[in-house]
């Protein structure tokens, strides 16, 4: 049984909309991220040294981050369809597509959004203008990031698309508007919601 | 055949440690990262959309960014023994890992030597001192980040500490140290510094 520390309006939201897409049972475990002693729960830090959510455990060990939760999730639970064989040629994009809101969207909009100095060749995360045209690109085909094949990526790239939007501060792009929309649709997405309302 | 996209002084040093890690044969494709023509070269956009190095090319398929392709080798040459398999309890703490150079590490090291405000509750990376704290949480056992096992993260964050120190910015913490010398002292290691010299 799966158990996710989590709390209202964090990027545990996301984790949850990762699980409902795999079918798998899981629990919530409320974690007051706001709440120094919470935080500091030695089981919650075990799996997220970081303090930060969501975490994950599972029978024998956990993690966190949201990218390593989602790849553990689509790989432990391949009848869900949700990532490409390790053999399979598409395994590539769809793991690029994975790291890159952790190590890609989230630095490059702070950057944005801060006013700091873009630093293209020394930033592994590029800029912000480069980031967005590869998401342009990306989704020019669609429906999904690797075509007609949902993907655990699509969680990654759309719930990041989906609160960026919630913030005002997705770009006026009609590409990635329908995009967002599309995720929102998902019958785990409006799971995920509901479970989150108690 | 394997075909790495490469210039000195990138982050694709780290890449060819990775394949010498796997034992897999493989080809260098010299990019000039600094030469705005080699850089939109369209069989290199195909793959690498942000424009940067490392890009790996394989039958079939391609992708760029260090992280994915570390996790994109060490599952597909598992004969290695570079990563915990899925049903492995430490494959989570593995992933945990290997997504935090590009997800944490580099983005909180770029706010600190920027100056930028840290905003740890806001920012996926949380910040400085608890990306330091983690890091020397995590090797304090050792003597790698699994314990005996070596493995793929090893390489994304030996690297990364390997990096620092030649850049004069690797904390001054004996376990930091030690780490990266092991690193350094690991024969895949050496022959790909040899690879890189030609």
């Amino acid at each position: 049984m799966l158990k996710l520390y989590w709390w209202p309006k964090t990027r545990a939201q996301r984790a949850i909309w990762m699980i409902e897409e795999t079918g798998a049972d899981y629990e919530l475990l409320p974690l007051d991220i706001d709440d120094p002693v919470a935080r500091a729960d030695p089981a919650f830090r075990a799996v997220s040294p970081l303090g930060k959510l969501p975490a994950l455990l599972y029978d024998g060990g956990g993690l966190a981050d949201s990218a390593a939760i989602g790849l553990w999730l689509a790989d432990r639970f391949p009848e869900a369809g949700l990532a490409p064989a390790v053999e399979d040629p598409r395994r590539g994009r769809y793991l690029w597509w994975m790291v890159f809101t952790t190590g890609v969207i989230e630095p490059a909009v702070a950057e944005k959004l801060g006013g700091w100095p873009a630093s293209p060749r020394r930033n592994g995360w590029g800029d912000y203008d480069s980031m967005l045209g590869a998401l342009e690109q990306g989704l020019a085909q669609g429906p999904w990031l690797l075509g007609e094949r949902f993907t655990m990526a699509d969680v990654m790239i759309g719930s990041t698309l989906h609160f960026f939007r919630q913030f005002g501060i997705l770009p006026e792009n009609p590409l990635l508007h329908a995009y967002a929309d599309r995720c929102v649709a998902r019958p785990a997405f409006q799971r995920a919601l509901a479970r989150e309302a108690g």
